[in-house]
């Protein structure tokens, strides 16, 4: 925290504006010597910009604004200085070579953030939002972790941890008046509020998952026996050639990912190997994978060439269906192409599709979406990590000890216990207690310049 | 002129900041009506920044910095606002899809530059500088490109064509006083001030092809027959396996080009195809191509392996010499290490390497930096390009034609006329006068967001 730091924090590539920050004790000093404008900045108001040149060695090296921000009212509670020079390769890079001349040195990945943190600007959870913000693949991820970076999910939970203190202090006042056999408190009420407590910490923990799908994205595996058709399925549902089609069996043996929006839920699509007995040791290798991906995916296609027989895959679709019961599975009957559908008798919750044809593939889509539609719907508030949820069902089985300790034989000391353990996981949550492990955990995964 | 424009100003990726520019006539109302903040963005101070939320149909899309910039002191010379929001792919986005559904329209490649020069913040000396800033890939070119924006090369050209526009009205007045004998001029004055006006385009016209050196690189190009070693040497020369070598000579196809830098000066190493009469068809376009590359090289280095003969080569040496004269070219002996060097006489000029254990390569480097050094060192004022040469070469005719007439009978009409057609052309070089046509060449060379 005594170094001035700088970065670019902007992309590096060829664009109209790159912006270099720089922060720290001496940023104001050593922008000064080496920005020439028609006032200082360490003599210009907070929030404020001057336009002006960088001179260095007497050479100009760009024409650019110089933003200010006065501690603590910047984003790292420091002084700042935000440069936006002009973009491309040279005169950003031109600028930080400088600026490091002067004094500063090069920020590590997160460590504006860390500042931000550390000068109590933010909490971690808001930390956290501002990485799923950049990271975000969808617009409802987007949307969410703003609103927790406007504090929403920290708020939430210090409410509930003022509410589990207040309890802590009312027991421990009454064991302090024990011998005189006081009662301040109205323990059904108390249990009451563990309840709720416990209810809340639990509901946010199983958001999880629901959180990773808008992070991550829905995850849709296509598989089946080989020739079945995946890879032209593949392709139809993505609108373009991504993936190679042959009629020669195990032509897929990588397996080939990308992504797809339905509404704005992102669905990521994954090709997978052709499930047989192999003896080809590549192949063996892509059908390991496949069964991997199979036990990941939030839903699992399992394509049947219905021109073969329209039970060929049954025993390999109840085998995915109890091999991996977290996932869902849906039956895709292919090649309906090929087939008289006169007398076809269709079954429920079965999709019938030509992928080469294109037929019934909006069908697909649309049960697609009600799946994914359904794996997210609870996950409207916020935007729960893997840090958070460990953390939150931490609590929440201390509130569940508390809880029963309560019904049983209401011992003051034994409920206290379970709720002070209930009390600190949610400090670590916002960032009350924190360690410097969780501090390199969280800020290993930013880039430099946050 | 009267939409109001928005783009994206820095490049998409995954970084801490992004930047939106908002610019024109309604970027005010349009700001105002989705940022929420302590003050409004059109009642706050020009240079001044507002930290907020945008807020659209009740969602918080971003918490982020508003730069607010009061016509004419903005870039553009409009009312400006520039959203510093977090990076990555979708905050910055919704912004923008928020800032449309509001009524602003997505900018044209290089539409606030234009809009810039409209405004007359921006000569077109100084547009084109912004373009090489962004694009630079050396040091020198985007600090020469600085200097260029602060108005150095508009300031000398003007400085010029002021001189001659008062030549001009001297020889009009006495022109109007014809009959009455009256001379106004010293002649043998007004012949210098021509001359050094010519000398002056004449210099800064030929400084284009070491300007495009600093723009673009100094072209290495590295031929020779097939198996002498050119891909081996091209890999030792870049420090890095980028050139698929083997024994089987025509490895190489396709030319394989990459960057290293000698200094400040960015030298464009290619790896070019042997050069032999071939039957293969593929092999014949590399050739092709080869030829290509040796026409337009800076300098052509011929390989020669000296393990066959040390005049192996000669003929083809003596051939690039003769067919491409524009072009340096220096006959480099490769394979040292099969040779006993004990009695080996060595000649001038001469680069003798073992490009697999590279000896001599330090010493072929530092010719090839000698090279380079020697056809930029002219240009170290300005950055001239394709279009200002054009023009600064017809300035330089006419003037050169003044100068005969007035050397030969000074006739002021004769006189006057050429140097009426010198004045026009550097007019244009600043774009006083200006057509749409130029202007759309120059602005199709822009990215969007500039």
């Amino acid at each position: 925290m005594e170094d001035t730091i700088v970065a670019l924090v902007t992309p590096p590539g060829i664009s109209g504006i790159a912006m270099v920050r720089l922060s720290g004790k001496e940023a104001f000093p050593i922008a000064d010597s080496c920005f020439s404008s028609n006032k200082k900045i360490s003599e210009a108001k907070s929030h404020s910009i001057l336009v002006g040149n960088i001179v260095y060695k007497n050479t100009i090296i760009d024409n650019l604004a110089a933003l200010i921000f006065k501690n603590p009212h910047s984003y790292t509670g420091e002084d700042t200085v935000e440069f936006t020079c002009h973009g491309g390769y040279i005169a950003s890079e031109e600028l930080i070579r400088v600026l490091k001349e002067l004094g500063a040195r090069l920020a590590e990945p997160g460590e504006f953030t860390k500042r931000s943190f550390l000068n109590g600007k933010m909490d971690l959870t808001q930390v956290e939002a501002v990485a799923d913000i950049i990271h975000s693949i969808s617009v409802p991820a987007c949307q969410i972790s703003a609103r927790q970076l406007a504090g929403g999910l920290s708020e939430k939970i210090n409410e509930f941890r003022k509410r589990l203190i207040d309890i802590l202090s009312l027991l421990e006042l009454e064991l302090d008046f024990a011998d005189e056999e006081l009662e301040f408190i109205d323990k059904a009420n108390i249990l009451h509020l563990i309840s709720e407590s416990a209810e809340f910490c639990n509901n946010l923990a199983s958001s999880f998952r629901s959180a990773q799908i808008l992070r991550n994205g829905f995850y849709v595996a296509i598989s089946g026996y080989p020739n079945s058709g995946k890879s032209t399925l593949f392709n139809t549902l993505l609108k373009k050639k991504r993936s190679i089609v042959s009629d020669i069996p195990g032509t897929t043996r990588d397996y080939i990912e990308d992504t797809l929006y339905i509404g704005q839920i992102p669905i990521k699509l994954i090709d997978t190997a052709g499930l047989r007995s192999s003896e080809d040791c590549i192949e063996i290798e892509g059908i390991k994978m496949a069964e991997h991906i199979l036990e990941q995916a939030d839903l699992n296609l399992i394509i049947n060439d219905i021109s073969i027989d329209e039970n060929h895959s049954a025993k390999l679709y109840s085998e995915v269906k109890s091999k991996f019961p977290s996932s869902q599975a849906i039956l895709v009957q292919n090649k309906i192409d090929k087939l008289d559908f006169s007398n076809f008798l269709k079954k429920e919750a079965v999709s019938y599709i030509s992928a080469k044809q294109g037929l019934g593939v909006k069908d697909l889509l649309s049960l697609i979406e009600k799946e994914a539609c359904s794996s997210v719907s609870q996950s409207n508030e916020f935007l729960i990590n893997e840090r958070q949820r460990d953390l939150l069902e931490r609590a929440s089985k201390h509130l569940a000890l508390a809880m029963e300790s309560a019904k049983s034989d209401f011992q003051n000391e034994i409920v206290s216990i379970d709720i002070r353990a209930a009390i600190k996981p949610l400090g670590e949550l916002s960032g009350e207690n924190w360690s410097e492990e969780v501090l390199n955990n969280i800020f290993s995964k930013f880039c430099i310049g946050k």
